[in-house]
């Protein structure tokens, strides 16, 4: 039989969610009025940590099941893109924080040294879930034994990226029998990196210097091409960390992006999408935290002893969880040199039957 | 062979973009600070305006082809996104013209009398080509004959509204020779009206006038599911106006959101999803507009001679353009009591062929 | 002796923030993934319902003290403005909400009835401390006796706008010997008025029918002034709850928004702004959360036994807490008719000593 | 007399406005249907520059003048917030050009080479005029020989940065008969410092190398403070570019900053706040410039013939305008640590009379 619900046990658990924003300096008798801010901002944080990792979650249980069942990727994009909603909230509720003045956060600043939102589990498991790749150095100091064994056991998990990686490896259309997408792709390639280089020789606003520079990036991109186009190359990247996705599924992803209008890949093209929404959104709100820390420190070392805003400045630029499907658009190509599948493919790629013709 | 372009030139045709903020005030020898700020907010809108008018434009012209080719549903649903994104920042910006005080504004109002944004010829096209059916009253006082043969022309034009109408009224898979969907769906909502009204009566909470009420409530979504059901009488709430979706339509757009997990219903049920997001964010623009001139205006005219605060007041809650898609929710019914799909329909709804399994 | 405080004992109060988002689906062992957010997003609420109490209790505070320091009007300011702040984000965070669709609302909907945001008792504290009258009918049902009894006085207590009306009515430079702001005020008053019945009457695009809308209106602004200007009448509005400010204060308001440059009156103009978007960012936050509770429930019951959506249309466009001062833009006048504030009035609202003279 | 104004004259300029807006690719005879996102969208920046640049403008005016009078602050405070208001929109907007994706940009990208963001004068003009200093190498290719002699002015002009350091250090209280505001805050400063090395010395969760570094962090603010409190130490920072703030405007800033409650301060502390914004909004704009072009671009050259995302990146963590402000809360003490104003200073910091007491 259905019970009756009161919201005031629902939503607040009987009030126990309302008991826990005590303050350090309430405990200790002298209020500082903006410590109950910190406190509720970082706890709020927390609650949208959860809500994320409950959509992270969710979604890779799906790409963890033996088969991807397509009529599952609607709902995996919607609650990627659930996620990216919340971090927008999050992203302006920075500016709730930064209504705090340097001088009210010194009132209770000292109150609360060492602790450090660096110790934040839950922030640690994201991280670890979508798949940052992280030197060992920071799985520690998370206050317990048993947060300790939580975020090992993610990180030695397979990672979001990974199963994305592993599902993106399985596209079954990249080589058929009549179609050898590779050939056209690879020449195409190759007109386009010769144009890029011509702009750079005739553009008369450049300095010798800057052309120099110039030319060694299309270098890099030449090199970068190279890898993709020479398995052995591409296999070394990975080996050395500088690529994370792997060969198939970096041509997987490609393909996703360049045909997207096709029927059965509309959805994939979408997950791409959420995904470099997220890890963009994630270094947006890295970026904004910064500015905020260096607002409120200036030069000051952080509550856990680092020197905040100089370690938060070396981690803001760092590499992106999804970088590697991100920088494909240096690789692509516009849509009129693309070329054309063949009929026989376009009906693989499309749905057993059609609907919205006019009579 | 290309030319050579200058951002100058290219974004700023030649300077000419920046010429056009001369105010009134500035006119007449007596500057007024803030009216700058009135004249370029207005014209950002118009930007906008003509960039939603672009969108809206080209989906309508997908829908107006005889075949809407599945392989454009992606496009599509992201071009309409693309619209959502701009009522988004159009929504951010009221905070910007807030920022002038009601005596700021005072300094110039009197010279602008009687212009005014209704008299905005895009936004009323805008209207149009969605499909809001607006008294003909309005259609007047644009400025120009010209303006007011394009609005015409607009009013007297197939709207998205109506191009979606057909569009879904084609969907092929409601009635076939293994499934009916309609007895089923019947049954199932009819059990849920009769569960609602015994939450009515036993709940204690409420008086007896307010049981009343939501009795009376109940009984109107009985008539609402009775016109769905009875296509006679549905009917007659679109021959008087109650109703703008078709019969089949609806049917159409329930079965969408009541299956949107099967392939080919995935995209159309976002297609649906942005048709509603654009209608909320439309009027909730127009709520943002009515409180910033009640705030800067009071009780004083509006300057195109109306009670400016009074007349928005009347349109703020007035019917939404998508509303019969967006009330569609009132009929729907929880997935576990929604009928299984045959094997067969599946198939139908699916890829040809499928991706994603593991080996 | 500073102790060692950690991340996860300073927030999350050793664990135990994250262990109160339990759904109903989850403890009937049937899980709803949407549920989880439903209660999240509710519980973000809350805290941010707790901050906002406290800083509105803070800002109340200091009204309540025997003097309103002028050192404290910074201060009063900016966490107001920290409120509007958090409001900004609750709105943005409606969206967060609408990525759960109604069908995936079904399926838990049915568990918490008749659970409702109405039964908060944060929310109904914050409307009572802010001002807002309400009809006694919904205090009720708030769970406990004792949530009745803190909103039964939070009601009873003088509230934020109370307290504002009487800091107002102490303004001290409103007549004094060589000032009648009010003469001056009225005939330039009377000059405005007049001059918008001849827009009215000379404006050739109204129907009679407007016309004679538009004279009603300008007659019941001629109304609203007589009332300002005649203590008696203005005294009968307050009496049947026409006008919520009192006389003093209304004047006081006035004075201070068409002085607001002088020195003093600075800062009490920030605040009269921050009241206002206060007020406006709260019917915003009413207004977005019944657009989604209609996408989301269409015409079907609230869980709470209301007709949701109706109910909330009623409500959404009702009175403001701080309408009063928001609908004085009705009564400004252009800053050149204001009378010239003669010199010692000037020194009166001015600075002891000042500083940023060039030498 | 009144003229008569249409909407249509008044914001559209008799619809020239509307009449920019066409593409290359459609002079070209080939639409691509994203390019008129792409200008409408920088239109819509420049719009906003110049209004950003009116309103810095008439704030640099009201510096200018031999007096900055009292009266005036709220005028320019509230301007300063109206471009952080803009700034917000602007941010905002780079999620509707994000909606172009990379396949999309490809198909019109050539037509625009090598135009560049760069070439905006507007921007460049902005720039310099805040005060951000920046290698002559950038002030070239803008288009024509009037563009170039405009943003050479506005670069040899002074500054808002220049002009806030004039107004700051003709700030008058710092140094009277009864107030040595200076040796308490340099004692108090020493105590900070101190414990700040204790706390390094004694976190046992760091490395060695880890503790080295933060005392080098530490060593660092101790430099930073001895040329606070060195005259000679400080002036050498300045002329090596390393401070811009001068000597003086430095100490008024921290003593605003520090005491911010005093009636006198409260504005000119607003100010400072809204200058730190602008900044942060500044480069918070930047960043995710970056990122947009990051994604869109991958590691193509950019238009402008330059590796636009590598360069990007190497701007992004450059020199705020306004660092020296922010930097100060590197030497703010908690205010219980503050030495107390003495009687004589309080009155000299508030208002000639008081208002808002009981009576």
């Amino acid at each position: 039989m259905k019970k009756h619900v009161h919201y005031a046990d629902y939503i607040l658990k009987s009030g126990r969610l309302l008991e826990l924003q005590e303050t350090e300096s309430e405990a200790q008798g002298k209020p500082a009025h903006d410590e109950k801010l910190f406190v509720i901002v970082h706890q709020v944080y927390e609650l949208w940590f959860k809500q994320i990792l409950h959509e992270i979650g969710s979604v890779m249980a799906f790409f963890e099941a033996d088969t991807v069942d397509e009529r599952q990727m609607e709902l995996i994009v919607s609650r990627l893109r659930r996620v990216t909603e919340i971090q927008k909230v999050m992203n302006q509720q920075v500016e709730v924080l930064e209504t705090m003045t340097p001088m009210d956060f010194l009132e209770f600043r000292h109150l609360l040294t060492p602790a450090s939102g660096f110790q934040s589990l839950q922030f640690r498991l994201l991280e670890a879930r979508l798949g940052l790749s992280r030197s060992q150095e920071w799985v520690r100091n998370l206050g317990s034994d048993a947060a300790y064994a939580e975020l090992k056991k993610a990180v030695e998990a397979p990672s979001l990226l990974h199963l994305v990686d592993l599902w993106l490896s399985r596209t079954p259309f990249l080589a058929t029998s009549d179609f050898h997408f590779w050939d056209a792709y690879q020449s195409a390639v190759r007109t386009m990196l010769a144009d890029d280089r011509k702009v750079i020789q005739s553009n008369e606003t450049l300095t010798d210097e800057k052309r120099k520079i110039e030319l060694k990036s299309n270098q890099n991109m030449q090199t970068d091409f190279d890898a993709l186009f020479d398995e052995g190359k591409y296999g070394q990247m990975v080996a050395s960390g500088e690529k994370q996705l792997s060969y198939a599924a970096t041509h997987a992803a490609l393909f996703i992006q360049l045909y997207r209008d096709e029927p059965i890949l509309q959805l994939p093209f979408r997950l791409l999408t959420s995904l470099i929404d997220i890890d963009e959104l994630l270094v947006s709100w890295r970026y904004r935290h910064m500015l905020m820390v260096e607002r409120m420190l200036g030069l000051k070392i952080g509550t856990g002893g680092s020197s905040g805003a100089g370690y938060l400045r070396g981690t803001v630029l760092g590499r992106k969880v999804f970088e590697d499907i991100s920088a494909l658009s240096t690789f692509m190509i516009p849509r009129s040199a693309l070329p054309t599948l063949p009929e026989a493919m376009h009906r693989r790629l499309g749905f057993f039957h059609t609907y919205g013709e006019k009579e």
